[in-house]
């Protein structure tokens, strides 16, 4: 089968033999639409120092699952979780895997991923996807989920006063999720074409240099979504005493923090990775989150080494890989 | 009277002009004993850009109030939190002027502070000191209270593993705070004298170069009062995923940190600077904190510059000055 691999610090579509299915007590998938990530694009930069398959987003058929598995899922079009935890330890116990010390992560961490034309997964990380979702939405699952796992790091609800900085695609997913919750979200970019996204969404939409006449530290919560450090050094600047800082972006390198400032104004910086699966689901089959004008191309799984340079083009949102 | 100045970068103790009470809305207070914070050693260093007379650990007596208060404050002992607030936004008028953003902090921001023969503070700021604490430990107050003040930054509770990095006088008043609630805390140093005072108390104690015998990631929430970067490093590689690393050294410069990491094992950084000072005048009353065992030397004002270099001394923990 044709895979998009990242080995010996290159990257390249090459044929590799499909992965065993039932033997290894998980589930095959027969990928048909996965998206590109920024992750994906650091990863090839070194982030994480992942060799394999690249790729965690993604919507596709069960093609055969073990045979201690119920055969009900077998043709189910699904997404899938894509921390794979030990099953022993007592986070997976809880039923949560994603911070298992021993967890794979799929494209990620020691598990081949999704832009290829199969993968494995455990069978409780796949979730059937309901037939009003057509693939091209499903296929925002992960990210959706990721942005809905800020909840779970930060308290937002009504009144919340939350600037999101990055009107990119991850931005754009979590000014919406956050949106959702009754809070005053101000989204801030560069790009008027990417901010009037989310302005049909109703939410409040600010140019970057337009930023300081909005009032300095007034934000509760502010979102760093744009992958820069300057967005680090953005987020402290108009945050409120006691505000807490999201940090929802995973890039390469180290960054400079003024951790006086933290302290004096004991602000709180919280890291946000995933989130479930399940709320992202309803959220897509309800439509309350515009995922299509986040689509910027779609290409084969043969381009994919293409696919991954025009995710770096500036303008451009998500890109969907065709299996 | 005099005061130990800082000012065109030079640190000197000058005869100033006693400051005004009464008139100035302001209770004047008469400094018998203060205490040397590493923070008075950054300022020196030209953290926070401070010109004036530095300090704000003290205990003293009321010698005068102004018109509209009680005199029945005249003559008493007092300790004073050294936040004085606008009096008139939102926070000042929930009675918490800690992050009123116009506030003067005693020593530190736009206000001549402690290490002088008086100082000046709002009546609001002062507690009376209770008979059964004397100067010596009285004058503790305000960095014990600054260790409790974790509690509200960050969960902690019974069984809550802590554990607290550097064994200097912040990190030992720390550990014993938060001992206090129950938790399982750990102090981390580099001196057995220092973490032989903390281990009198019941605390779990262990050498820097001893801790990777401890297992990696097995706490909750990390102290770093250590004052040192290395100590953010060692904190993130010792924290459970999702644990909470405290900040509460304030130091000058800007620090490195690994962005990704944080995101990865979704790890919150609160800052934490100041806490009440009732609950710590409490447990000094009650003797459940050692504060004693800090004290390493005590001077005149008069060699108040000497007293702030000894206080950089490797070994040495609590510096007070006598006026």
């Amino acid at each position: 089968m044709k895979a998009l691999r990242f080995e010996d610090n290159l990257l390249a579509v090459r044929d590799i033999a499909k992965p065993a299915g039932a033997e290894e007590e998980e589930a095959l998938v027969r990928v048909t639409l996965s998206g590109v990530c920024n992750t994906d694009v650091e990863i090839v930069r070194g982030y994480a120092g992942f060799k394999g398959t690249i790729g965690h987003e993604f919507v596709g058929v069960v093609e055969s699952v073990p045979g201690s598995a119920s055969t009900a899922l077998v043709g189910q079009r699904v997404v899938g979780e894509i921390n794979a935890g030990c099953g022993q330890c007592p986070l997976c116990a809880a039923g949560d895997a994603r911070h298992c010390p021993r967890r794979t992560v799929l494209g990620i961490l020691g598990r081949d991923g999704a832009h290829a034309e199969y993968l494995r997964l455990p069978v409780g990380n796949l979730l059937p996807v309901p037939d009003e979702i057509p693939d091209e939405r499903a296929v925002f699952t992960e990210p959706l989920a990721a942005a809905l796992g800020i909840r779970e790091r930060a308290e937002v609800g009504p009144e919340t006063r939350v600037v999101v900085i990055g009107d990119g695609k991850l931005g754009l997913l979590c000014a919406q999720a956050l949106s959702l919750t009754g809070a005053r979200v101000t989204l801030v970019g560069k790009h008027a074409g990417k901010l009037s996204i989310a302005a049909r969404r109703g939410i409040e939409t600010v140019m970057l240099d337009k930023l300081p006449d909005h009032g300095a530290r007034r934000f509760d919560v502010a979102v760093e979504a744009s992958g820069a450090a300057s967005g680090f050094d953005l987020a402290l600047g108009i945050l409120r005493p006691r505000g807490t800082l999201v940090l929802k972006s995973t890039f390469h390198g180290a960054t400079n923090i003024n951790a006086a400032r933290l302290v004096v104004d004991e602000i709180s910086v919280v890291g946000s990775r995933c989130g479930r699966f399940a709320p992202a689901l309803d959220l897509l089959r309800d439509d309350r989150v515009d995922v299509e004008s986040l689509i910027s191309e779609e290409l084969p799984l043969a381009d994919g080494v293409r696919a991954i340079e025009r995710a770096t083009v500036p303008g451009i949102l998500k890109v969907l890989i065709r299996q």
